[in-house]
């Protein structure tokens, strides 16, 4: 394949994580240097095997990189975009602010962005009949209670600082805010007594990257 | 803090999170320059407030780097140790090999060290009462099958390539290796008919990081 292929994003417009790869792109102000197709996840798009060559796993967003390899796995895309592109760093530069990023990022993501997904596609109707072929909703349930006191755990973390992993703005703030966009989609409230929670996400909403796309 | 207090391991023996960080301070030398800590899960040390001052989510490993920072989930502590110590890199030195190993790492991770994990908490007596205190049953099953799926996955990707990202040895591998290992101690055997993923075993199973601790 030709190196000159230009990088493609496979996304799905309104979703949480391939939004998250859009702000990562904002950031290093490459987004006039993406192509992006957009994945028709309401149709089923991502269970044909045209789509599972590209991501076993079936999930929007997906990388096509210059090269021509596919790269799945949000954080795994960020981890390629902030390498590829100049720009402030996304993922750290140093060994010990790289091990708290992807703390932090791992934090947001299992503590928020899955926990609601879990309550969203198990314990609602979610996306439809169609798309949630399996629903355990005692688990979705139980998944509910972890993003309620993720929401707790943040907003104490946030008391102390300004980005979800320190001083520095990167990919734990990036994930941290779908995620919890992905909470006023499936109805599940953020208690506005979460004070910090609350205005490190006023803050965030201001920025360049969580505004134009 | 004093920058020279030495590097300190939280661990349990035996359990396969930590063992993975073993495994990365083998390949970069540096088992010397770590100091390890004993945590005794069967006991609950790790719901105690001492230890969820060290990690809120209650799990080893913890990692206290040299500054006095607390760091854990088992891949931003191989992050750190991949960048802090010299040796061959375990998360990639280009940006295309640090998308496809951070891929890699979370397919192991979530088709097979989690879906291993879910399994036994939640759909056999896992460790026990005292320290299985909320259980889902049908969940621990339906990730019994993502495990086996899972186990297909590696075998098939296991066919063309020599490690689980390529060509290289990298954090993927630690993360499958002991995912296959925690199979094994949940009673889930890997079929033999996954000739490739058995052979991929066989080889890793004599390589110094994973015999000699
Ligand atoms: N761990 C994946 C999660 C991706 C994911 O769950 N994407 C959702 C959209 S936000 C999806 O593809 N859902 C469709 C489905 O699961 O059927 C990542 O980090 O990219
Ligand atoms: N995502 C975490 C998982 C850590 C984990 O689940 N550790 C297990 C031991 S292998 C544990 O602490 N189990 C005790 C418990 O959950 O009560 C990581 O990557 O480190």
């Amino acid at each position: 394949m030709s190196s000159e292929n230009k990088i493609t994003l496979f996304e799905t417009t309104g979703f949480p994580n391939p939004a998250r790869i859009r702000a990562a792109l904002a950031e290093k102000q490459a987004l006039n240097d993406v192509e992006f197709v957009e994945i028709d996840v309401m149709n089923l798009e991502h269970r044909t095997s045209a789509f599972y060559a590209m991501n076993p796993l079936g999930t929007v967003p997906v990388l096509k990189t210059a090269e021509g390899v596919f790269i799945s796995e949000s954080t795994a895309i960020t981890e390629y975009i902030d390498a590829y592109f100049d720009g402030p760093s996304l993922t750290g530069g140093t060994p010990i602010s790289r091990g708290i990023i992807h703390m932090m990022q791992r934090r947001a993501e299992s503590l928020v962005m899955d926990a609601v997904g879990a309550y969203f596609h198990h314990a609602t109707d979610g996306l439809g009949a169609a798309i949630e072929s399996y629903q355990c909703s005692e688990w979705g349930q139980h998944q509910k209670q972890r993003a309620l006191n993720g929401f707790e755990y943040f907003d104490r973390l946030l008391a102390n600082q300004h980005f979800v992993a320190g001083e520095q703005f990167s990919m734990a703030d990036i994930t941290l805010f779908y995620g919890l966009a992905f909470a006023d989609f499936a109805k599940l409230s953020i208690p506005t007594s979460l004070t910090h929670l609350v205005e490190w996400r006023e803050r965030m909403s201001t920025r360049p990257c969580f505004s134009h796309h």
